[in-house]
Parts: C-alpha cells; sequence; structure tokens
C-alpha cells in the first residue's frame, strides 16, 4: 500500500470539513494544524432540494474519502457548517431562511447512514469564525467576533478561544438583531434587522427600491435593464465606476454595520471584531462609513482596543473551521 | 473574646460588599454561601465628589470590620461593583457616565490605603448579575443576561456560570447598544441608546419632551408643576392612575427594552434574561410591549427556550454580587 506519512512518519489523519452555502458548497480534507487538502466546488441545485444536496455532500465526502485512503491516510471525521439555527448536539437542522422548508433536517443522521465516519454539524457562521480563529486573522486573540457578510449576514462569537454556540446551540445569530426599528422587512420576519441593509440581499432590495423610485444608476445598464438580474457584484462594479446610487447603497451597508458592530463590541468588548465572506470584496467603499459609526457609537474606551480586520481565509474559511470544530470534539 | 462560630463551629468568614450606586451605598459582609448580614445603606452626596464617597466608603467599610472582629469573625477582602467602565485587573474606574469627572480613578488604591483588608472593584451591574446567579433568579442556569434597570441600564452577561467581562473588563454595557440610529441623545454621546428610552433618566426626558409639546398629564400636578420635580416613580404613580402619556411612556420603554433583548437573545442564546433595578417595579406597565417585540424580533426556535424573569434579590444583587466575585478571586 503506498502510504503517506507526515514528516514524523506517521500516516496523515485529517477531517473533512464541508462548507455549505445557500450556492456553493465546499469541501475539503483538513489536517490538524489546519491544513486543507484536497479543496473542492460544487454549485448547490438552484431548488435547493434536501435529498439532492444530501447525495451531493454524501458522494463529495465519498470522493475524498477514497482518495485519501488509496493514499494510506486516515479521514477521522467530517464536520458541517451549515446555514441557519443548528442544533449542535444533535446534529439537526432547526430552520435555516436560506433553504426554505428545510424543517427539523437530520443531517447528521441522514449523512451518517451512508459514511462510515461520524459526522458534526454547526452553523456557517460559527465555523468561519472558528476557521478565522484557528488559523486565521484572530489566532493570536482569546475573544473575537466574526461577521460573514454574504447572501445572508451570519456570525460567530469566540469567548476564551471556544465558540460561544449558545444554551441551545443556537447563539451568533449577529445578521438578526434590529439596527433600525422601522426598518425594511428581513428573510426572517423580522423589520430592521442588520441582515436587510448589509448583506448582499439587503443591498440589492435596497437598489430595486430606488430604481423603482426613479433614481439613475449604471445598473440598469449592467443588468441589461432587467431589475431582477442585479447582484451585489454588479453594484460593487457600478460604484468603482462612481456610480452614486451604487456608492450610497454600499455607504448605507457600512453605516448599519457600524451600528451593530459598536453595539457587539459594547457588549462582549471582543479583542477582535472579523470581516468576512464575499461581500468584504466592496470593503473600499463600506469601511470608512462602518468605522465612523463605530467610533461614534461604541464606548471610546473600549473601542480603542477593539481591531475591526477582514478575514484571512478568504472562501476557505468555513471549510476549515467546520474541520476545526469537528477536530475539537474528537480530542 | 467572644467568638461566632458557624454550626461546624468555624469562625464566621465573610467578605463586604459594596454597591456603589449614583445615589445610594448599600454595604454588607456576605458569607461564603450568600448570606448577606450587617446590610446598610447610605446616600451618596449630592455633588459626588471623589474624595467624599471614597472616604464614605472606607469609614463603612471600617465600622463593619470593627463589628465583625468584636464577634470574633474574620472578613477577608471587599469587592465594590461601581457603574462605569471598570479596569478589574487594576481596580481602577476608567471613566462613569454616572461621576462625571471620574476618570482612571485607581478606587482599589485609593481604598486599600486606608484598610488592611484587599479590594476588589468589577462593574456595579456585573456585580448584579453576579449576584442573581449566585444565589437568586438564574441560580439554576449556566448563561443569562442580566439588565439593570436604573437611573442608567447596566448589564451582566453569565457565561458557563462566570461572568463574562470581556478582553479588557469592560463587556456588558448593555445599555448602550443603539436600538434607535435617529434617536435621541444619551448620557454616553451617542444617539438612540437603549439607556436614552427605558432608564429612569430616560424616561423622565421622554416626559419633559412631551410636556414641553403641550401634552397634558397628571405629571404636573404631581411634580407641583415643576417639570424638573418629575421623577420615574411619579411616571409610575400616574400610570397606575391612568394618565395615558405616563403609560404611553412605560410602553415605549418597554418597546425598546424588547427590541434591545431581541437582540441580546438572537446574539448570545442565554438561557434567561434577568431584569433587576428600581424601573422594574413599573412591570406590570413596560412588560407587556418588551414581550410583544421579543417574540416579533427573536428567532421561534430560540425565544420559546429563553426564559425572561424579575430578579430576586431586590435592592441587595449588587452588593451580594460585588462580594461573590471577590469570593471568587480568593478561592
Amino acid at each position: 500500500m503506498n502510504t503517506n506519512r507526515d514528516n514524523r512518519g506517521w500516516a496523515i489523519e485529517s477531517i473533512i470539513g464541508v462548507d455549505l452555502g445557500g450556492s456553493t458548497i465546499r469541501l475539503g480534507a483538513v489536517t490538524k494544524d489546519g491544513k486543507l487538502g484536497h479543496f473542492t466546488k460544487i454549485d448547490v441545485p438552484a431548488d435547493r432540494d434536501k435529498n439532492a444536496i444530501v447525495s451531493f455532500i454524501v458522494n463529495s465526502i465519498k470522493d475524498i474519502l477514497l482518495t485519501e485512503e488509496q493514499s494510506g491516510n486516515r479521514v477521522l471525521a467530517a464536520g458541517i457548517g451549515s446555514p441557519g439555527i443548528i442544533n449542535t448536539d444533535k446534529g439537526i437542522i432547526v430552520t435555516s431562511p436560506n433553504f426554505p422548508g428545510w424543517k427539523n433536517v437530520p443531517l447528521k443522521k441522514l449523512i451518517e447512514k451512508y459514511i462510515k465516519i461520524p459526522v458534526f454539524i454547526n452553523n456557517d457562521a460559527n465555523s468561519a469564525a472558528y476557521g478565522e480563529k484557528w488559523i486565521g486573522a484572530g489566532r493570536r486573540v482569546s475573544s473575537m467576533i466574526c461577521l460573514t457578510l454574504g447572501t445572508g449576514i451570519g456570525g460567530g462569537i469566540i469567548i476564551d478561544h471556544k465558540v460561544w454556540h449558545g444554551a441551545q446551540g443556537m447563539g451568533g445569530e449577529l445578521g438578526h438583531i434590529t439596527v433600525n426599528p422601522e426598518g425594511p422587512l428581513c428573510n426572517c420576519g423580522n423589520y430592521g434587522c442588520l441582515e436587510s441593509y448589509s448583506s448582499a440581499t439587503g443591498m440589492v432590495r435596497s437598489a430595486m427600491g430606488l430604481i423603482n423610485a426613479g433614481k439613475r444608476t449604471k445598473l440598469l445598464k449592467l443588468s441589461r435593464s432587467k431589475k431582477g438580474n442585479i447582484t451585489a457584484k454588479m453594484i460593487y462594479d457600478a460604484a468603482k465606476e462612481g456610480d452614486s446610487l451604487s456608492i450610497n447603497i454600499l455607504r448605507e451597508a457600512g453605516k448599519y454595520l457600524g451600528i451593530a458592530i459598536a453595539g457587539f463590541i459594547n457588549i462582549l468588548n471582543p479583542e477582535m471584531v472579523v470581516l468576512t465572506g464575499e461581500v468584504t470584496g466592496a470593503y473600499e467603499f463600506f469601511f470608512p462609513a462602518l468605522r465612523e459609526e463605530v467610533e461614534k457609537r461604541a464606548y471610546t474606551a473600549i473601542i480603542r482596543h477593539t481591531k475591526i480586520v477582514r478575514g484571512r481565509l478568504k472562501g476557505t474559511a468555513g471549510t476549515i473551521g467546520a474541520s476545526g470544530l469537528a477536530w475539537d470534539k474528537l480530542i
């Protein structure tokens, strides 16, 4: 047998990390030191059908298992980061705004039926937070808040080096604090959540509202005059071309992020706030407004100690962190 | 020597707890089991002069020390709960909105100069939270949020049975999250903080604003037509007499408390939220609006697990908790 050994002569051990997103699944085998191998990205079927997604995950895990075993490596477990409210003890997705119709889905059980290694389920943003804490921007701090800015806004809280999951494993829903009681309807059913302003979805909604109100913007050209085609990426591209409507949307997203982050800082006094997810690509447009609100609203005595930085792991934070959380369970 | 013994024949040991409030200092000797003896209340001089307050505290501690020692009891330390941002490691009051002009006051050192036992300083609301967790409403939970509703609004966070102090000991400033970005100016310099709506000060400010705008209210009679005399207690009394302006102020205070608490629940998923402080006397007027907002804004999956209750220790939570936090340091 062709057996890989690490530099101490041991067979390489890994845990597969799975970052289950609304549009993409990202998987990889991650060693105990946080080294990522065999990274793959798969598109999620547009209808987000539960059975199809489960079999996608199962097949991808099996592929990695096969490759690793053929190399003589050991895969000890799989850790999955999933959006929504997760019962981490039982491995159940209680509810997930990104997968409508998913209610009390026993994902751990569904997957363990087909593979022979134990499976652990965590929230996707908690996984990303743990990834950044483990080997990313937060590796030198003991307390940290991580916001994942994407289709939605997720969050993870690190306290004393560990993820704070909450009493029922449902903590860290940082996207769903009210930043404006009279604000727009959010996917979660509440009004004026952070997510309704500063997520990709929220910014697209803002753009549509302004276009419907007759405002001029380059977004119409970029979307070939189909409002339904507008994406957050287009808002960023238009902002770079000087489109003032798009610049204002990104600035407003930053303002509400700042209001929320000032609150998180006053509540938790973490050492660091880490911003990750695709929306951080537009950092230069939203960060100045974010910083301005934080300076205005967080206690000066606290804010002068708190770093607000971008994540370092880019698209792999969730995969690495999902594996890391599973490593923690096994050790 | 006349020596008191506990029922195992040991000399009784205690730590003095001091709850330093904006208008009152409450002290008592507290045993390792949380039993409170020799409880005293002293009014704070109206000018809140630093030296006068320090000597008040020193003299009161000396009184208790003398009494306890004359009974053959041992006093091991003193724990002080002070409003404001506290550097708990060094025992310094960094800043305190309730004591204007107090900046970087080394309270621990100032008091230890005059007494022979070690002194520990914590935030007053963290102390109250710890008191409620130790022997009050939260004694059976491991995670909890405590809000102290008084002149200002303080907060304490219990995670894994311990107070979460934050990276620089400045966490738990739950009164200073923004609940309305366009809201009124708060004592902290920010706009639209929870404290600016739902504290005693905030409610009195609301009443003055409405009276200035020409609204009719029984408050004018209760305050003998002097707006400056209006207190939160008067607003509560007027509400009980059916005064609609006062009822609305209390309802609005409850609404913003609910918005904030929904956020705390989504962020931290604690087992319990405990409300304490003088404003909780008006519970029947603010709680229905509070509950309504929490139901609307917190994730259903989380809120059905979370108890929202009143504290059990009434005016002694801060004293007992300040002692408890010091006990934790000594053990």
